[in-house]
């Protein structure tokens, strides 16, 4: 008689998220002698202090197999709930609520902080004298799970989707700049990414041979407001119109203090977006087109939209879920299940691990020698780096009725074994 | 020997103008006797001024093809040149590049406006006793051409695409809304269509069996910022999360105008976001939920996505083009080519025409009756009338390295056979 497996999910989601989620679920079915139920947390770390968990297994097969071509994470929840080493409570309520339930696997699906956790529940767990196995799934659309020399880790499942969010939507956006007259020809955009700038430089992507007027300003760019506006007003003078594809994280310098200081007028000015900034500092200064800059906000669509994610990155979540859990019932607790490129002319991975403690809680950004000498974009060795993650087709999501179909989820929790607790962080 | 044929497109663009396009081309190769050349004005309007005309037809066929999968207006522009009755001179110089280059036929896709100057076109040509037909292809995202009955035309190309859209992001995003947990649970989006509210009100055919706590806010809700904060409470004490669909003519009410009274401040505030307006406005005021109301303003991308595009609307729009040439040769000056739905219970349409003077400048609004009683929502009767428009699978989109692969025309002006002009808005 084996132990239970429980998956939970942490931070942001993603458009390939509930692809390692399958991985982890159809994985642990191939363990019968060690594992028997598979438990999900609803909410990740929350469901886990609430003890709100479902029976995973339970669920109908035609349902579960539809989490790979379903996006974000509706399906069993995610949380931002913060767990600080201070939080000791919290770290012996979720041990207590995994002994009430025989929970032996933790596989715990998330970015750099949720590696963090991992660790922490882990070695937690050793002190108890518990035979926990604890397993990170990486995931992040930021790419910047801590590996700086992409020894350990190639990329991130969520990244390749995220990439071609972008790689698509630039391609309509040139034809919308194109195709509107001169009267409207800066358009910018705001792409996610606060720390690193893998997800705005994936935009070169729908260009990869520098056909339209691109500009690219990650947060490594090194630009200001004002060289930002040089750089466009140069591309106008040139073609006549600008693409500015910008990092929420991009320094808009004084103008982004400035904006905690406006507590006097109506709105809190720190819920600028920064491509608005942008586009109001084009308007108002020194800005040479006839029209208006504009600027759009896609925002959480680039990172749960089904139909832009990368069927390459579709099938690495679901096998790092899967290889998740051959690695705790094979080699033990403490690592993360990785994936890294091999060598040779074509594309492809193999899958590997990393131990937490290497990965947890620290940062990757955009290597300085992929940004561009003018900071203005980046290198054909990103482009090479970056193209074969966003696949070479769309993924065959599923219509009913006009709509996709994504998977739902019975949100039924089991039997509660342990008494109630509050979370730290709500009380 | 026929006469040639000029096509120029104005306004904002759509998901599927390009569909009437290649339409209006294909049609004209139908009757060689009665057409030789296909021209399109680059840019529009101002393309006929300045007498930048392309050669469409010399372009190779594989590339006109893939028009119908190609969104916006990238392919031969479009413009927002105003042409009032004052403009004299510029009518008087439309006419003029038609002689030159012995145009017979016009073929006009726009919306309202376009179908005045068309109108107006065809009136002048007739005074300089000019043997031009005018005829007028209907496109708008907004399904605002001026019919309130829905007796001449049923809907216009466009709508369809944009309507999928909402439909499919309204899914995502409800995944999304799912997946994060309680302290980001008020999800503000901005829709398209200032002063009709079609689009928002197609957010409901991603869920139209009302399972999401989705709520509509079209222009014509009648709803305040202050309802409309009332109104998402409720919803959070219900459910816990809401998701809210504001149309960008949203009234703020007096938050709208104060915006105006910003100047003194490093923004001009008119900059701002109905959804921004909103999210902060629940932010700051009365909002019972812990985290943050985030918002997104997915803007151009609802009219300038190609995967999101209905199938049934691009098959129509390029029908509507046919239909168009089919008209001006067939029947003569001064219609726009429609569409009707047919009766019975299976959906399908058949072509028709109105004539431009009942169609030109005049809005149509969502029908009262299609709005619910709290304003909230739209009608079953609604989602009736839209459903069929978006159509029951992804369009097939050609994927090449990785991206859609657009047409791609060469932009080579013809020869110029009449004297400079410098349009009289440029000068």
């Amino acid at each position: 008689m084996g132990k239970n497996a429980l998956v939970a999910q942490s931070g942001g989601p993603s458009p390939v998220i509930n692809a390692s989620l399958e991985g982890v679920l159809e994985a642990c079915r191939d363990y019968p002698n060690h594992i028997d139920n598979v438990y999900a947390a609803w909410h990740g770390v929350e469901g886990i202090l609430q003890e709100q968990l479902i029976d995973l297994g339970a669920q109908p097969r035609e349902e579960t197999e539809l989490l790979r071509y379903t996006p974000a994470a509706g399906a069993i929840g995610t949380c931002r709930y913060k767990l600080t080493p201070e939080q000791g409570e919290d770290f012996e309520r979720i041990i207590e609520v995994m002994c009430a339930h025989d929970v032996g696997y933790f596989f715990y699906i998330g970015g750099n902080d949720s590696m963090d956790t991992a660790l922490r529940v882990g070695r937690l767990a050793r002190q108890h004298g518990l035979d926990l196995v604890v397993t990170g799934v990486p995931k992040t659309i930021d790419n910047d799970v801590g590996d700086p020399e992409f020894k350990l880790i190639d990329h991130t499942p969520g990244y390749g989707s995220a990439a071609r969010y972008w790689a698509s939507i630039i391609q309509s956006i040139n034809e919308e700049s194109r195709g509107i007259s001169t009267s409207e020809c800066v358009c910018v955009l705001q792409a996610m990414g606060r720390t690193a700038g893998f997800i705005p430089a994936a935009s070169r992507l729908g260009d990869p041979d520098r056909e339209m007027p691109l500009q690219i300003y990650t947060t490594e760019s090194g630009h200001t407001l004002e060289s930002l506006a040089d750089n466009v007003n140069r591309e106008l003078i040139g073609s006549g119109r600008c693409i500015v594809v910008v990092s929420e994280g991009f320094d808009v310098g004084s103008l982004g203090e400035a904006h905690d200081g406006f507590g006097h007028i109506e709105y809190g000015a720190s819920r600028f977006a920064v491509a608005q900034v942008v586009a109001n500092y084009l308007n108002e200064r020194g800005y040479r087109a006839r029209g208006q800059a504009t600027w759009q906000v896609p925002g959480v669509l680039q990172r749960s939209t089904s139909i832009y994610a990368s069927n390459v990155d579709i099938d690495e979540a679901y096998e790092v879920g899967r290889k998740a859990v051959e690695i705790g019932v094979e080699e033990g607790s403490g690592w993360m299940a990785t994936l890294l490129r091999t060598e040779g002319e074509t594309y492809s991975v193999r899958y590997d691990k990393a131990p937490l403690e290497k990965v947890a809680n620290s940062v990757r950004h955009l290597p300085a020698e992929w940004i561009s000498q003018d900071g203005l974009d980046v290198t054909d060795d990103f482009v090479r780096y970056a193209r074969p993650l966003i696949g070479d087709d769309w993924p065959p999501i599923r219509i009913e009725n006009g709509r996709p179909r994504f998977a739902r989820l019975t949100v039924q929790f089991i039997d509660k074994k342990s008494k109630d607790y509050v979370p730290v962080r709500f009380l």
